[in-house]
């Protein structure tokens, strides 16, 4: 099995630490003088140890395996969300080098803009799988300041430079490390979280139509109370959601607005956006027959109507069954207990290169699940456990 | 019977209307010179129908009959909400104007500042009771422009004057004529309501606690989601609220909202503003039990903290049984089957003057109902049979 150097992959760590480095964190906006320092020492860091490295016109750093087959990708973004933590995105990137490092075949990959501080998102990871255009990119604006994509590029020296694509069959599987970005593990006294797959959250808005009359002139009976249809709407679905769900669903109504807002006036108006998320398409699908069929319930029942609209659907991406059971055994062993399967609530890189090969995640605890603050972090010991966990997957995968 | 002289009572209510003009509405703030001149006017024209007339320190015009006793007191308020109809107010005084005319031994009032243009509102009615106090004018300011009620008396010319106090004993019972601000009477086909009393308007805040999170990374079950205890103990309220309440109660629930009310974030705190009206304070007090019932078994089952605290009680005031029944004969003989009794929701003058003698309320239908808007109406043939039954009501209490 191979053996992380858990002294030099903690120094790799902290020596990206710097770059940027905000108090105890980092503010590495894509494509900012200090992302792209970053990116030129990881390319130096990868030439170093034998990979032959670039940085493409998106930005995307990658350092291919000199050596022969089969071969993993490894990686994560190396930008930061502003005046954020130092092992977001940066943790996969240095796991895949320390991967590397070990003597694994392994290419590794900084994959653009994970963060999203341009219109679009997951730049990198959808430009490498080739479902980023042009157009697109002609289109996105920075979601900070405004500026446009192609004006940064520019000024981060990487217009003109070709996108690099990944080449199609040569990786056996995607893996990558990231905090959890939550508590589940701190709360469960756990080390290790096997990622069973990234879920697809799919938006939505729902408005409601009433009448606004003053409280005091409108019997009940009268009343077309947006407010009220909107809460009889939001206890239904708390009903009737549990009966469709899985295991790990969640659902969550982020805002609910009424209009106007006034003590003595019934609402005519009602806003909420609602939202819902799940590993597996059959279960989200079940989920919105249930949020169809109890909007239609409330229509049928009240005299205020409620209208669905869907904001949005990203795909889930399930992680591959073998990759996972690579990494359950390797969790086991280092950590035996103290590991658990559970699925990734927020987005990842891994998602869009799971439409070109498995891919598989591991989650180290987040202290206190403080995430997108300078203040994440992760105890020394854990980072070192799972990357030692990562390692011995790979290589039983690559073996199996 | 005393009869209503019909068109001169409606050319009074259109003398008053051009006071202050807007549209076809009218814009008398209290206080403002449109204000001020419409109670000159009102002064002038009580003197004219020989009552003794003046203005108090307050701003409340009071019409004295000469004649001997027992007396009645009518009226209403004449300044109006800012851009608002013609008849909100006015129609009480100008009903009380043709009383006199018609040779009843009424005292005629406008009361000052009923629609609370100042902090405190019902100025007038709570002067001429002895509950205004003299620091409560040093204190209050108002709501449109902040100006301090002192200034705005003095700019009035109103400084100095004293403030009339009831002759205690003086008056048999107080007659208010309004307009419905609602449509149950125009819904029903009906011409007249007789008012069986002022609703008690009892008002709440209920404030959640919960935990903001990210709804990605936090499982259900470890969630405190503030939104999804307000639409429970909402939904718990509006199952239970109808087993305690009478039956022309309303409850209605102004504002909902829950931060921060983004997408993809767990709401950690929600603001309610709840409130009830009824015209009994027993089924005021049940419904106060109710609410507090729900929100102890709310933090019983839930997982945040929901805190009611109470924002204000108006004290119900219910309407002279004598005066109804003398309201009912009059209304069913000018208008066979088209009245009903029925409770106002909104506040009225009424509500102070009903802690100093027996008072009765009678509505004209209000055209769909538009109420504190220039386009407020009513029909001319309905505004005169109202004053007429009125009259005869009146007259038949005096005589009863």
């Amino acid at each position: 099995m191979p053996t992380i150097d858990a002294a030099r992959f903690l120094k790799d760590l902290n020596d990206l630490r710097r770059i940027g480095q905000y108090r105890t964190g980092v503010h590495r906006p894509t494509y900012s003088p200090q992302d792209m320092e970053s990116r030129r020492w990881l390319v130096a860091t990868l030439e170093e140890i034998g990979l032959e490295a670039s940085i493409d016109g998106i930005g995307n750093v990658y350092g291919r395996h000199q050596g022969s087959g089969p071969h993993l990708l490894s990686g994560s973004h190396i930008e930061s969300q502003n005046q954020a933590g130092w092992l977001d995105g940066a943790l996969g990137v240095m796991t895949a080098v320390a991967l590397a490092r070990a003597g694994l075949p392994v290419d590794v990959a900084a994959f653009a803009d994970e963060e999203g501080h341009f219109e679009g998102g997951f730049l990198g990871s959808k430009s490498i799988i080739g479902i980023l255009s042009d157009a697109e990119i002609d289109r996105s604006r920075s979601r900070n300041d405004g500026t446009p994509l192609r004006e940064a590029l520019a000024a981060a020296g990487l217009a003109g430079l070709p996108r690099m694509q990944l080449e199609p069959g040569r990786h056996k599987a995607f893996f990558e490390m990231h905090i959890e970005q939550g508590t589940q593990l701190e709360n469960a006294g756990l080390r290790v979280g096997v990622v069973t797959g990234i879920v697809g959250i799919w938006q939505w808005r729902i408005t409601i139509e009433g009448m606004q009359d003053h409280a005091g002139g409108t019997t009940m009976a009268e009343r077309r109370d947006a407010g009220l249809t909107a809460v009889r709407l939001l206890a239904m679905l708390d009903q009737e959601l549990p009966k469709v769900c899985g295991d790990r669903s969640t659902w969550t109504t982020g805002r609910i607005a009424v209009e106007p807002g006034a003590p003595s006036i019934i609402p005519g108006k009602a806003d909420i956006l609602f939202q819902f998320r799940d590993i597996s398409l059959p279960v989200l699908e079940r989920m919105e027959a249930c949020v169809r069929a109890c909007v239609q319930e409330s229509n049928r029942r009240e005299r205020c109507t409620a209208t669905l609209v869907n904001i949005s659907k990203s795909l889930p991406a399930p992680c591959d069954p073998a990759t996972m059971a690579a990494l359950d055994a390797a969790a086991e062993k280092h950590a035996p207990g103290r590991w658990q399967r559970m699925p990734s609530g927020a987005g990842h890189d891994a998602q869009y290169i799971a439409r070109v090969m498995p891919v598989s995640m591991i989650f180290t605890p987040s202290i206190k699940g403080i995430s997108h603050h300078w203040a994440e972090d992760t105890k020394e010991e854990d980072l070192a456990l799972c990357c030692q966990v990562l390692a011995d997957a790979a290589e039983a995968y690559l073996q199996g």
